[in-house]
């Protein structure tokens, strides 16, 4: 495990990490910023999936988390979306393979050996910030699009294991849109009965915990009525009273303009459930 | 002059517009933050300078400029740091040619046919930025690196025309460094009597106004005492009495982190000369 980047930042530090990840079989690097309330002991995590073709970089450098970070005291650990490297199996395309993990666990050759998005952000890679950070062990879970989907989902699947969750412009049905139907297809094979394990609408039928969802779409986002249609998920929540806070953004597209337009609002949501500061 | 992104972003919208430019005879961009406060009336304009290797894009996606131009009613320009394109000169290195126009006007071939970045910044960029916009006339100038050496120029420069001025880790004395020496040889030639007018430093000592100097300085930065030695900006102000707030940031380096969280009180300071709000 070693420290590739570190850059003072709001009387914090952000820094880039790579370490060799037994899970997914690859060399990974992840964002982690440590907050100036470190001094006085440990701090709990928020940790961000970030969307399609991104790595570990964009949330830190487009997003503004740190100044969010460092007002609530929290460690906020930013992963790559996929497993990378020569020896892992990709696609000529944006929405499948290294940059398009789904957060999920694959099955399927020859993505099985190395997609196990979701084995890494809620085992391993907790594990090690924990052990390497002075961080309390308490954890929430945030992400945008694809991550939004994966937040959505790792929280859905890992009752007691998240103090809060909230996704932007989050992929709430995959089973029923191109890009979750074209990776689940891909990852999971062609029968649709293991793809409901892996989408927050239908994991909501199940729940055993009533986490209340907290999300945020653009109301110009492009990818709006045909990937992400936030409509299916307050559905599923009515079905289910299950607790959901969707807010729709007019104006606002998919971008980090829109993210970083809100953050702060995900974040004291966040340090509430942490019952950080 | 055409509009060619579009973002809502903290209730106002970030724009990339792009048009063909007179001063430099090429196509050009620049992103302009447009404040919620435009539905009330004309803003103040700040104008952002960039350093090396930068286009419009740096400083929109990385510095969080949005929220802080959102909360005071400022415009917020920043154009590219050269001209472009194939007509355009340019060298095999990042310090010299396109992206590393220096906001100076070039005499030396083959540079002087389109790198006049001063007069772009000073009179083209504002005049076309007042006819489009609803701005108020009102202007302060700000920037990083190179682009802290182009906001101190300018403003020393052009006495009358800026509100206030301020810069990170700014190259201050391009005369005495090799950033500097390498550029003002190229653009202006080996006789160095014409790189005082180009040189903060030396602008210091026939400044026929005493605007105050708002200077941040990482103390970690990676380029401080080679490129940047803001000791030669404070003996050049003791030296005539001009107010300059230097401010030594320990632990900070010269990265958009940097220029992030310390971007707040540059914009305090601006909004406050410009009585915006």
């Amino acid at each position: 495990m070693q420290r590739i980047e570190s850059h003072a930042s709001y009387g914090g530090v952000q820094e880039v990490w790579q370490h060799e990840s037994r899970v997914l079989g690859c060399s990974m690097r992840f964002g982690v910023y440590l907050p100036p309330q470190l001094q006085l002991g440990p701090c709990p995590v928020l940790y961000w999936l970030s969307g399609l073709t991104c790595n570990e970089q964009n949330f830190i450098t487009k997003s503004g988390i740190q100044q969010h970070a460092a007002a609530h005291g929290l460690i906020v650990v930013a992963p790559d979306t996929s497993p990378r490297g020569e020896g892992v199996a990709n696609a000529d395309s944006y929405d499948l393979g290294q940059g398009a993990g789904f957060y999920l666990n694959a099955t399927q050759a020859p993505w099985a050996s190395h997609y196990r998005m979701h084995d890494y952000v809620v085992d391993e890679l907790p594990a090690l910030v924990e052990r390497q950070f002075p961080a309390t062990g308490l954890r929430s879970v945030s992400g945008h699009s694809m991550g939004g989907h994966g937040a959505l989902v790792v929280a859905l699947r890992n009752p007691g294991r998240y103090r809060s969750v909230s996704a932007f412009s989050p992929i709430v049905a995959p089973s029923r849109v191109p890009w979750g139907q074209k990776a689940f297809a891909a990852y999971l094979g062609e029968q649709r009965e293991h793809w409901r394990e892996w989408d927050a609408c239908e994991l909501i039928a199940t729940a055993r915990e009533r986490l209340p969802l907290l999300v945020d779409q653009g109301g110009a986002d492009e990818f709006l009525t045909r990937e992400l249609q936030p409509e299916l998920l307050e559905q599923a929540c009515d079905a289910q009273a299950h607790p959901l806070l969707l807010r729709r953004r007019e104006g606002y597209d998919h971008s980090y303009y829109f993210i970083a337009s809100f953050l702060a609002e995900h974040m004291a949501h966040h340090a509430q459930a942490l019952q950080a500061k």
